[in-house]
C-alpha cells in the first residue's frame, strides 16, 4: 500500500513543524513559521485529492504497510530512510545482498551539537538491519539482540549512508552487521542476531 | 532555559498531527483532522504570549537546553520521557542512584503491531542511561558502545518504565545498565560503555 500524495504532503509539513520547534527560540519567530505551515496544512486539508508532491519516497519497504518511526514516508519522526538493495562486491564475485540508505539528517535528530543522537543512530541501524535480514524472501525474524559502537560522531545536514547485510546464518539465528559512513568514514558500527520464530502451523510467508 | 507554554503546546498539537497519520489511513478522515489541528495551531500562533498548558513536563533535565529526539518537550519526535532521580535500594543501605521515567507510547512509535519499535527501544534506553551516566555531578561522557537485548514485546498504548544506572565506574569509563519494564516485567534490557574525554585545559563542570 502506497502512501498518498496528502499524506506525504502533510508528512513533509509536519518534518518543517518540528524543525521549527528546534530552531526558533523566540517565540514571535517560531508563531511566525507556525501560521505558515498551518496556513499550508489548511490549505492542503481542503482538498486532499489535488494534492501533488515532486520527487515522492521510494522506501521500497518489504514491509506492505510502513508505518514504522524509522522509515514511513507517513510517519514525521522517522528519519528519511528510502532503503534500497544492491549486491556488494558482486565484481570479486562474493556478493553479498546489502540494505541501505542515503539520508540527511536536520536538527531535530541532534544529540550533542552537531551530531546525531546516539539513539537515532540505533533507530536507523536497526531498521536497515532488520531489512537486510529479511532479503531474498526469507521468513520473519524478530530482533533479539544489538549492539551499537559508536567510533565518531554522525554529522547533522550532510548526507550518511547507513547499510546493513547478513554476516552468517545458524538455524533460526540471523547474524547481522553495518555501520554507519560519512564521507566514507565508519562513525558508527552494528552487530545484531534476528530470530525467526519456530514454524507455525500455516506458513510464515509474509510479514505484516 | 524552559521550555514556553506556546512551544510545549504547539508540540503537543504537532504530536497529534503525527498520530492522525499513522492512524488515518484514509485521506478524507486524516483531512478532517488535519484542519482540526492547523486551526488549533493557528489560533495559537495568533498571540502565543497568552498559551497555557496544564501539566508542562518536567523532564527535569541535567542539560540546560534539552532539544533532543529522545526528551526534548519542544522536540514532537520525543518519547515524552519525563526522566527523574532516586536512590535505588536505600533501605538496604547500599543506595544506588537510578534515573528513570514512565512513559506510554503512541501508534506512532509501533514496530511489531501493538509493540514499540527496536529502534526506539535503543533510544529511550541511551537516554536515560547517559541521564543515569551525569549522576552526582560527574563530568560529561559519551556513548561508546551499547548493547540492547530483547526479551519481549515492549507495548504501546500503556505505561512502562525506562531505568538505567551505573554498574561500574573504571577511571574515564562509566559501565551502565538498564532495562524497561512492563507490569513489572523487563520487556528490554540493555549494557552500555560511556567514556569521558581526556582532561582539557578548562575543567569540565557542565555539558552543553
Amino acid at each position: 500500500m502506497s502512501v498518498s500524495p496528502f499524506a506525504e504532503h502533510t508528512t513533509r509539513l509536519t518534518r518543517s513543524l518540528i524543525n521549527a520547534l528546534v530552531s526558533e527560540h523566540d517565540d514571535a519567530a517560531l508563531a511566525s513559521r507556525v501560521r505558515e505551515i498551518a496556513a499550508d496544512l489548511s490549505a492542503a486539508a481542503e482538498d486532499p485529492s489535488v494534492v501533488e508532491i515532486r520527487d515522492p519516497m521510494r522506501p521500497r519497504s518489504r514491509f506492505r504497510l510502513d508505518l514504522t518511526p524509522a522509515s514511513s514516508a507517513r510517519n514525521p519522526i522517522a528519519p528519511p530512510l528510502e532503503i534500497r538493495h544492491r549486491v556488494r562486491g558482486a565484481a570479486e564475485d562474493d556478493g553479498t545482498a546489502e540494505s541501505y540508505a542515503d539520508v540527511v539528517l536536520p536538527l531535530q535528530y541532534q544529540g550533542p551539537p552537531g551530531r546525531v543522537h546516539g539513539g537515532i543512530v540505533a533507530l536507523m541501524l536497526d531498521q536497515v538491519l532488520g531489512d537486510a535480514a529479511h532479503a531474498s524472501g526469507l521468513p520473519p525474524a524478530f530482533t533479539r539482540e544489538l549492539t551499537l559502537t559508536y567510533d565518531a560522531g554522525t554529522p547533522l545536514n550532510s548526507t550518511v549512508r547507513v547499510s546493513g547485510r547478513i554476516s552468517r546464518i545458524e538455524g533460526r539465528k540471523r547474524f547481522m552487521e553495518g555501520e554507519i559512513t560519512a564521507d566514507g568514514v565508519v562513525t558508527a558500527r552494528a552487530r545484531g542476531l534476528w530470530i525467526s520464530p519456530r514454524e507455525q502451523s500455516a506458513p510464515a510467508s509474509s510479514r505484516s
